[in-house]
């Protein structure tokens, strides 16, 4: 047995998500092993760096798999590329060593959402950013991003109630660039929880509107009431940046 | 009568082009045109920089009309932006001198061809690249921009025969940038026949591929003869970048 470490590259729009919803169609996990089990003529089941939402994409999604096989990873990587639809991409493909895991030995994680801050249009990007025309305030902002970093619970900022698993996770930075009308805030941390992006940003982005204080913000982290957060922006802004093991 | 400036942006995979073509559905002007008539409650007539090809962008098409309106432009362009489908982007809309003609006074063009020339895909600029995997020689595709460069009969880069027309144009630069993985060809000049955008690039990236002489364009340039030129390059990776005037 093989084991792989595979990169993809994603446009989340026409999908349901990362993740393989029993055998219903229309997931990316469900594309690929489809095909990966056909062209290895075997079972396949992929590991991911971790699931993304429908509509999310990703700029580097990490898979790992294991197989039996004799063919070579540039030639699978190939024929990966042949019969992949043109919304997923293979990156790349090499043998790793065999404790590799695309999801345990993951380290860090870096998410981007993408703001597009105008009153025209881009019709170039319109599939990868929230459209927000209204001036947002970015010492408001970058005050927030202070207050969130750090090791939290972060109760408040996650969509699924599950008590028996922990919360805790190390926001390792928040970075709010502004490249022209487009704004992008990078969250990097050892691990998100469900929808902690997405709930992160249309927190940020009420703050950025003066909907809300910095210190409202401060309160809801301390609460772990999910109320008290701010909503989840919307998929199509959001995209796994990068993957550290 | 008010004259009108209109700027837009749109993303042209899903238009059979710019012009209206009769009664039939799917131009981007027939688009424009019935909106503009809605809103303004009379015919409105578009004139605009030039044609853009089924598949090919822009960045900034500016187009003229003349109406007979009390509304203001603001709330006109809100109203376009309202109703115009996501992959039309109204820019900006202001009144123009009363001479202004988005052809006729139209004294510079530039056009961007967008080359992904890498062996993995880039799912996220698909609709707006030519993917070739290929190596291109920067040297060799610089020379020959340089020989097509200046005031040239340019036949041999035209699809249509029209003996009428001259075919004399002032190219005034051929810009080769690369960003990564992409490479950008900006084309800049007084006007441009038809397709000549496209059989410059299809000619230049098989000089680039080495697939021809930069001395055989020279020879193609003289003859005047399509045959003697490259292939016309894929719509999908051209854009109109910009108009001046």
């Amino acid at each position: 047995m093989k084991n792989y470490k595979l990169v993809l590259s994603y446009e989340g729009t026409r999908y349901r998500g990362w993740q393989r919803q029993g055998n219903t169609a229309g997931s990316i996990q469900e594309k690929l092993e489809t095909l990966l089990s056909r062209l290895l003529e075997q079972q396949v089941e992929l590991a991911a760096s971790g699931r993304t939402d429908a509509g999310v994409h990703a700029r580097m999604q990490v898979c790992s798999f294991r197989a039996d096989t004799k063919r070579s990873s540039a030639e699978l990587l190939q024929d990966l590329r042949r019969y992949l639809p043109e919304d997923i991409g293979a990156v790349s493909l090499e043998e790793a060593e065999p404790r590799f895991h695309a999801r345990l030995s993951c380290r860090e994680k870096t998410y981007l959402y993408r703001v597009w801050n105008s009153e025209a249009p881009n019709v170039f990007t319109r599939r990868f950013q929230l459209r927000m025309p209204e001036a947002l305030d970015p010492g408001a902002m970058e005050q927030t991003a202070g207050l969130l970093c750090g090791e939290h619970d972060f109760a408040a900022f996650c969509s699924l109630k599950n008590t028996k698993r922990s919360t805790a996770r190390d926001l390792r930075s928040i970075q709010i660039l502004r490249d022209g009308e487009e704004l992008q805030l990078y969250f990097t941390g050892d691990g998100f929880l469900y929808n902690m992006v997405r709930i992160l940003t249309g927190t940020l982005l009420e703050v950025g509107q003066g909907l809300r204080t910095p210190e409202s913000v401060r309160q809801a982290l301390l609460s772990g009431d999910r109320s008290m957060a701010g909503p989840t922006a919307p998929a199509q802004g959001l995209c796994l940046w990068e993957v550290k093991y």
